[in-house]
């Protein structure tokens, strides 16, 4: 089962377990890990029945069978050894892929507090970031320097790592940073975040180094509006790919279209990317209580892009933005 | 495929993509991603057909069953829903788990020249690191400022998430960074690394926050002694198990055996844990130019606990240490 999902259900972060659970509650439910997290396991998990072995999903097949189980569910990635082992035990498996994922998608009070914590956090040491900024900075100090403010405003880590894209750089979505150093004229994509009891926030805010030209102010411009209007359509009952449409549609009406070619948004929570996946062609609706981004961009090939991506709580007749530092186009350096 | 696996084969570094590799060499080999990487696909792999797809392993089977292919070999982790893809294609799957993380095991000289890099760099920073410690900084606060340093060394970024544990905590191997403050009388276990060009370094030394007493001397001379042993077992050819007795009968001669709860190793290249895994129970042995850590440690509950960690290349006759910062008990704050 993935981290997220078995974190979510048992509490448990260590990086090895899988988990029974017996849907007619005759069985007791299991939970195996390996022998570097007994303790881990039995601190994070004091309700639960640990069993510890090498191997967790031939212990867990071992424990169903002798529970007169015969048929297992499996929601997660197995190796075709692992799925041959299930086999070979004479159980059939049928994939609940996304069941557990499903669930995690509405947060409860105490997910909440967490994310508008990091999102808090974020926005915080994102705003004190730029006013430190200077011209000759390379992208890899202004990340670390971002990820330290981070610990210092509360944070336990940083959510993902830090992407800091300067210059033609910014025209790349998933831009690791380099050596590149800021120049006067760059655009400058900043998308981080900190992450709080094991939730993660996430924002991007885009600045000019220096004074910015003609097309960069539009291209500001036209995704600053794109990303209000985005905003403006998140409620509770709108279908994904319409609340897509509302922000890309603002893209595509100034011509740029093509220069948007990523998703609207995606859910936080245990993990930086999980459900809903909102893009065009996403199926289902949003649901109240649900923790999303909103991050058109536009990214002109070796000239530079901007991105303006924030996260919001899904209400039940539109939402609350979690993250708050200034969207418009902040000059540093 | 695993990630590192794929980026081993194909220098694709993105986090979605499959390659198909004809046996026979009859077919061409194939690598798919999605839109996102369309760009980066096309400028990390020239020499490979890309395939860009919304469900990589659905285009693939397609292409295999066009080109004829009958029998697939899968290594990587799948969702039951895929392998019930290939399985209703009418191709068969068998598991090949382990062929590409055994490739990866022996280096390369460029691979090499990387890790090297990448430890001097973590060397150099947790000696840099060690004289501005002060009693009163939290676990979280000088894990960041690690980080910060591994970037202005040259870094492209951290390894891992860098652990720094004082105190009770240093007796947890996996301790996550805390509020926790350095306090006089604390050991203190900092695990981190530096990554250089996709590659992690590994490297863990125990500090004394103020003088010590008696009995963390022992245990700290006591690792050291077993993390030399283990580091002197080192050489092509040797059983891993083996191996890890060299150092593991050190700690249980004095002993300390039940408090080394982990194996003595693990490779290290594109993934921070990779194949060798080294342990009492491992099988195999040592190739020449793999590239391992050797990492004994000792943690008594509730007081303090202290751990070695080096990365080492194996040579036909031996070994070169990666890492270099001095491993004796050396006082800060």
């Amino acid at each position: 089962m993935h981290g997220a999902d078995l974190q979510y259900l048992t509490g448990f972060s260590g990086s090895n377990g899988a988990l029974f659970v017996s849907a007619s509650g005759a069985a007791g439910d299991i939970f195996c890990t390996d022998s570097r997290y007994t303790d881990q396991a039995a601190q994070q998990c004091p309700d639960l029945g640990v069993l510890v072995a090498r191997d967790c999903l031939g212990a867990l097949v071992d424990q169903c069978l002798s529970q007169g189980s015969s048929r297992l569910g499996v929601d997660g990635r197995l190796r075709s050894s692992q799925l041959a082992t299930i086999s070979k035990s004479g159980m059939s498996a049928t994939s609940v892929d996304g069941l557990v994922s499903a669930l995690r998608m509405v947060k409860g009070s105490e997910e909440i507090a967490a994310l508008e914590e990091a999102c808090a956090i974020t926005s915080g040491a994102v705003t004190a970031l730029a006013s430190e900024i200077r011209v000759g900075d390379t992208e890899i100090r202004v990340a670390r320097r971002l990820e330290q403010l981070f610990g210092e405003f509360g944070a336990e880590d940083r959510a993902f790592s830090t992407i800091v894209a300067t210059g033609a750089n910014s025209a790349r979505p998933h831009h690791a940073p380099s050596d590149q150093p800021l120049r006067a004229g760059d655009l400058l994509v900043i998308d981080s975040g900190a992450r709080v009891r094991g939730y993660h926030a996430d924002m991007t805010r885009t600045f000019m180094v220096g004074e910015p030209s003609g097309w960069q102010v539009e291209i500001h411009d036209l995704v600053f509006a794109a990303a209000k209007s985005g905003r403006s359509a998140v409620r509770a009952g709108v279908a994904l790919a319409d609340l897509d449409a509302a922000s890309r549609r603002v893209i595509e009406g100034a011509g740029f279209g093509e220069y948007f070619g990523h998703g609207l948004g995606h859910g936080i929570g245990l993990d930086i990317h999980e459900a809903p996946m909102i893009g065009p062609r996403a199926e289902g609706r949003l649901l109240a209580h649900t923790t999303i981004t909103v991050e058109p961009g536009v990214y002109l090939p070796g000239r530079g892009g901007v991105r303006i991506e924030d996260s919001l709580l899904v209400t039940a007749d539109g939402h609350r933005s979690l993250t708050s530092a200034p969207r418009d186009l902040r000059v540093v350096g």
